[in-house]
């Protein structure tokens, strides 16, 4: 077998056979199959794409190339959830305790990444005294006691998927359905849950910029799942205005929370309780029905709430805290930023809004960048809400007034705000 | 700039400015760009082409990446010829006396090249005493003095062409249109001469397989010297059969000298003629019939064979040789292939007749391998003649008896006999 037929064949449009997938995620992880020649196949598989069965191959053969998490000596179902990534999207930290009160195991690790803001480990760091760092045995321990764990993940899952992103990232061939499915769910398949919701974002905030290209990824990531055998599902979901009203670290823990408590607004809660429901739903064999039911009792009476103060206890966190955000430490500078004229928030432009909390200090741009915990944004109106000229919309958090003046330009570059009000907007574009 | 946005415009089907060109070319040559950042803009191109303009400015980068070979001190224009390879290809031999009787300067660099045979080079190299390796100001002086001269390529010509086709050839991005013309075009603009003819073979035997796509690249190739101020005409021909009676060094050697002599087959003659008159056409600004009948004289009258014996005798080879081809050695193990069974030659399979000829001895399957000057197969018929069950039809030359037996079998398999004429074959297909 030559690398070479392998690119030729796919860029004749001919589908690779699982020898054919097999011989070059093996190749070029030991490094025998030449980086040039990999970034060809890509680019070429970027114009022909790949067939079901060629996207699944690859995805195993990248989880098989790294450790997978154990997760058999957890009692009862395990699940995990999957977004594919927004501006204020704290819902892990909501859903988990949701799904945990409900019956289901939630098992989950997840990163720091780059961007806006941290990720849910990051988020988690916020609070003070949580470990995110625990031992694998001790994981499945909490996990069997109170239901649910949040941790940064731990072990070499797949590498292949990290060596060959990395490659894509550099030539252009990020964009491109089956691979960044396989990309996914790689990752998602060796961190060993029965059950992977997935929540696909789409619109100016988006990774996949149209509906169709969202719902195409998830039908890709469902497919892979199901014939290795998880239990699947998805909402497409609107990422044209940021998610929620804050935008940070410690912020969306205090968000998070205040949904928890019964506080939250409707958006955040609607699609909170949507994905939750799509867990119990595969999970927990119920109806769409019931599981929406659940999701929404456990919310209600309070037993999400219990959950999330389990976790955070088991983990070490201050519960105090939790009790009352009011001590969480934000940022020292803060700044008002004001309505410029009258009417209704007609536009947030989501990168606009994700590039103003990154300018506050709440996220990094490089990988060795520190996070500033108590930095971003608190919107006080949001899409469709009407304001008065110079009445407050949103503050900023940051740790100098530098800071503060950069991402008031973006913020302010980010939003519009018309004479009428805009449409309705509806978050929860399709479930599959 | 950014090699990433180069990559990204040419994927996303975007022209590519001639600043985005210069800068990709002078990155991947300096090492700064690496080279799985340009296989993956190679695919790129492969998958959405270019257009005449990008071509033009790849080719030029290319070209000025290297030496150019400085004619400016010949007297009268001087002319070059391309093939894009065939089998039986000996037609630069005879045409380069052609032209230079009739006033034109051939100033010809050619390759060795690897395949079924040697290059025009190791063809010249099979006459006892010719030195291909010739001083430049030696070159310039033997054509202003007898009007051509054919040497080895000397100088360092387009560099950056032979770095990316080494890579387009591991990476299965050869087989475009946009990148061929300029590869071609960058050795020959380099070359220096003012004229180009250009010979695009199509069928079977040939690197374009269809007429369109020979018809393609030939248009490629005009408008890139157009462009660069050079007269341009390209033939496109056929390359379904072998070309001629003869595939080796010596045997082509002979066989261009019987034409050269008066005694050539009709095929042969004709594309020689054919380039010849567009050589002539442009060069000398003649009516498309003054042209032909002009390269028809200097075959019919010995000028063109005189020439020959001049060039010969300047480049210090044996011109007993050429006056009595008899005294070439050819390889001491012959065997004549016989017909099967009665009938017509209905097909002779180029591909696997030059497969044959490697075979004999007569050509390099990798750089370093040494040609047998006298191996290779001389056919006694050809396309169309009528052959007796158990009559010879071809004579094949080697070094040992096993080399037979191989080239044997190979040239039986090539070879198709059956019960009626097949229909006449039009060597000539299209003039551009």
């Amino acid at each position: 077998m030559r690398m070479y037929d392998i690119i030729k064949n796919k860029r004749d449009g001919l589908t690779l056979s699982s020898e054919e997938i097999a011989f070059f995620v093996r190749g070029f992880t030991d490094g025998s199959i030449p980086d040039y020649q990999a970034s060809a196949l890509m680019m070429a598989i970027y114009f022909n794409g790949m067939e079901e069965r060629e996207t699944f191959d690859l995805t195993m053969m990248m989880t098989d190339s790294g450790d997978r998490v154990d997760l058999s000596k957890i009692k009862g179902i395990t699940a995990d959830k999957h977004s594919t990534g927004g501006v204020g999207d704290k819902t892990s930290l909501i859903i988990a305790p949701i799904c945990a009160a409900c019956g289901v195991r939630m098992a989950k690790m997840s990163g720091r990444g780059l961007g806006h803001t941290g990720g849910t480990i990051d988020k988690l760091e916020s609070i003070p005294g949580y470990k995110t760092t625990v031992d694998p045995q001790d994981f499945v321990d909490i996990v069997n006691k109170i239901g649910l764990s949040i941790i940064g993940q731990s072990g070499d899952l797949a590498p292949a998927d990290k060596l060959l992103y990395a490659q894509r990232d550099v030539t252009a061939t990020v964009d491109s359905i089956p691979l960044i499915a396989s990309s996914i769910m790689s990752k998602k398949l060796a961190a060993g849950a029965e059950c992977i919701m997935l929540d696909v974002k789409t619109g100016s905030g988006a990774f996949m910029k149209t509906t169709d290209a969202a719902r195409e990824l998830a039908k890709a990531m469902i497919a892979i799942g199901r014939r290795a055998g998880r239990k699947m599902a998805a909402l497409i979901t609107d990422m044209d205005v940021p998610l929620g009203r804050c935008i940070g670290n410690a912020l969306e823990v205090i968000e998070a929370v205040d949904v928890l408590k019964g506080n939250g607004r409707s958006d955040l809660v609607e699609i909170c309780l949507a994905l939750s429901a799509g867990i119990l739903e595969q999970s927990l064999n119920l109806s769409e029905e019931d599981s929406l039911a659940a999701a929404r009792r456990a919310l209600e009476d309070g037993s999400a709430y219990d959950r999330f103060l389990d976790m955070v206890k088991a983990h070490g966190g201050d519960l105090s805290f939790i009790k009352d955000t009011s001590k969480f430490r934000l940022s020292p500078h803060t700044r008002e930023i004001t309505a410029l004229k009258e009417g209704y928030i007609s536009r947030i432009d989501t990168e606009k809004c994700g590039l103003a909390s990154l300018l506050t200090g709440a996220g990094r741009s490089s990988k060795s960048d520190s996070i500033d915990f108590g930095a971003g944004i608190r919107l006080h109106k949001t899409y469709g809400e009407s304001l008065k000229k110079g009445e407050p919309y949103a503050t900023l958090y940051a740790g100098s007034q530098d800071k503060l003046d950069a991402a008031e330009k973006m913020l302010q570059s980010a939003v519009t705000i018309s004479e009428t009000p805009p449409p309705q907007k509806t978050l929860i574009i399709d479930r599959l």
